[in-house]
């Protein structure tokens, strides 16, 4: 699965903002695990985005999403951007993350969701990996409550 | 500092989309970096964030950013988001991350930041523990890019 | 309250537009009257606005916003619009203007809302002086409800 | 001249935001004022706004404006706005207002704007008493720069 | 009826997005139809459309609508788009084309529409073609179904 | 290549307006053109569009688009709409067109196109069935005109 955009909005030097990335990153995860659940999801955590390259103005974005690993009512999505420089077809990597979205029912509450079976060698390498990447989000998160309830006012 | 906004689009379910808060993220951070460096900048890296609670359309969300530390070219900034039902007043955390920033000159190069000096408590815990995310930060992605040209089409 | 924003849409010559102002000025002038009166709310008038001075893109507005009277059913709220250029730091008022909204139930009558209390000086004086804008705005809207009835065709 | 949009955005009570009417009538406003001068224009005031009844999400804006009158660089613009419930053929009166606009050459200086001929009876009686009111804003704008520099902290 | 709106968004030459130009078409017709029809619609076809001038940045666009023929549920409307430099005064012809909606109940289910009664000599020429021109439309939607079910993967 | 959007905008009934599916379709076809002649381009002419189906709030929308046709300076573009529900699988036909872009220098001079190799049994039957659309386009061009110019108030 592609996506492919125009950028529509970008700071007054012709570089998209970051988080307008983030957006599209989000959307097109979002699509995937709906997909892939066929319920309703809610954004529950986006790993850490590295950008590598800046897409400027003109340039159009490609994203591709796809499940990589389930654990009972939660996904966790893999989401590669890269950015074409229309005129001269130069593909570039932009940056790649994974995040976590849940399967909600209609009056919001988590449901299951079913278990994805990995084919290609890109999809086992990401589902073998999964479990490590879980374990560090949920120490990630206690860390930060920790430090969170140490820090606020 | 703090940022406070009407959601203005939300999925078909009146929750706000993960990836319209980090928009909201990555400008608020953006603007805290142009105000320490009084230069344009361009958005580097994310950290992880996790969404502690959905916020509803009709809340308002607040906004806080500060720069928490400093490298040579880059900020790190620390980003709090809480919302807010204002029929009820209840505040929640939603969510906090890490966003790091480079300065640039009218070329695109990047370009040296003041230091930053942290005053309150709270800005000299985020100030010293900025040098250990800076570490797993370069770690990640190297780690990133050595997955990457492993599993590139 | 402070609330802050990177201008998306500006004339073709890099100034915000005057109607883009006045919408953050409504935003954040329904939203303090929503946290007064816990209660959705509703546009009743717009005092006159001034631009003291343009805001260029890349600048930051920052709006302030507090409810300075009540009567009833009705909050007049006052608005403060500053920006500031990023790259000097300076900042410069914009504007400044009294907003009238009225608190409604939920089909829409309009409902009562609890006193202001003035606490600062600049409270106090924003309160004292409430009584005769609104005289004033009853007057303008009797003058204009004539006119109207006059012109039409 | 009539303007006719479709609302894109309301509150989530179905009814127009205040400020998104703004942000039309001073679109209109701005196109009027620079079809009268044919040079590049910028608001300068909004005079106060009055709203007679709200507009529905699914109804129809209707905007009209004209130049009222002219001093030397600037422009009163007059904008009255209808709205209409396409279901049923309603017409409504909204609101009216005058803005003050000036125009400007290509390095932002005010420049001259031809003087306005008014021809119907009600073109004749905006004209007439727009001095009366162009005196008020000036001695509004004077009162109101005396009290910021009273409050301002 | 004149629409009549300032391009927000454009692409990086300054020209309005022809797509941009659809959107309005599509808008201002929907208007004209529920007009007509005073109940809700839906499009259903939109007749070629040639771009004779592009639209720059700062121009107006001036739409006008009108409901030229009825067939039962269905409304042809025939959209005239032209384009104004408001620096200069000239007005060019942009684009026309004609849409097709039909009027549908609460339940997304067609209705029948009152029928148009030509009057001026320019709706008498557009409704006197328009059975011929329905004709064409229900053969090209053959032609294409038959084109389509060949093609489809 | 497929590109995939969450409907953000559509009407009070839930479905997506048909202008917002044209702003698609013109999105898609100018960056196929792009990537085609490696060069700017301007939307020419939009063919007819069909509306087979709504597309409702939540669907995903998939767009497909390929250069079919080369002329010199113009390229002809086929689009293929399609939505899926995502919470059924369900994907359904939408509509299809034909649009056509031409290619402009930076002076918006139109430039050559390097020419179009049907390599699928799909891109064959466009290919081979272009220079008869090009013909009635000329043709409906030509007509249009006629008629405008004695239409034209």
């Amino acid at each position: 699965m592609t996506d492919l955009v125009l950028p529509p909005d970008t700071n007054h030097y012709g570089t998209i903002f970051g988080g307008r990335v983030m957006a599209y990153v989000d959307k097109i995860a979002g699509i995937a695990a709906m997909r892939h659940a066929r319920k309703p999801v809610v954004t529950v955590s986006s790993d850490s985005l590295d950008f590598l390259a800046p897409i400027k103005v003109g340039e159009a974005i490609y994203l591709e999403a796809f499940v990589t690993y389930t654990h009972t009512t939660s996904m966790e999505i893999y989401v590669k951007i890269q950015s074409e420089d229309l005129m001269t077809g130069e593909v570039r990597m932009t940056a790649s993350s994974y995040l976590t979205f849940v399967a909600v029912d209609e009056h919001g509450n988590k449901t299951e969701v079913p278990p994805v079976i990995p084919e290609t060698e890109e999809e086992r390498m990401h589902f073998d990996t999964a479990p490590e990447r879980r374990r560090l989000r949920i120490e990630r998160k206690l860390e930060r409550e920790r430090r969170l309830s140490r820090t606020q006012r």
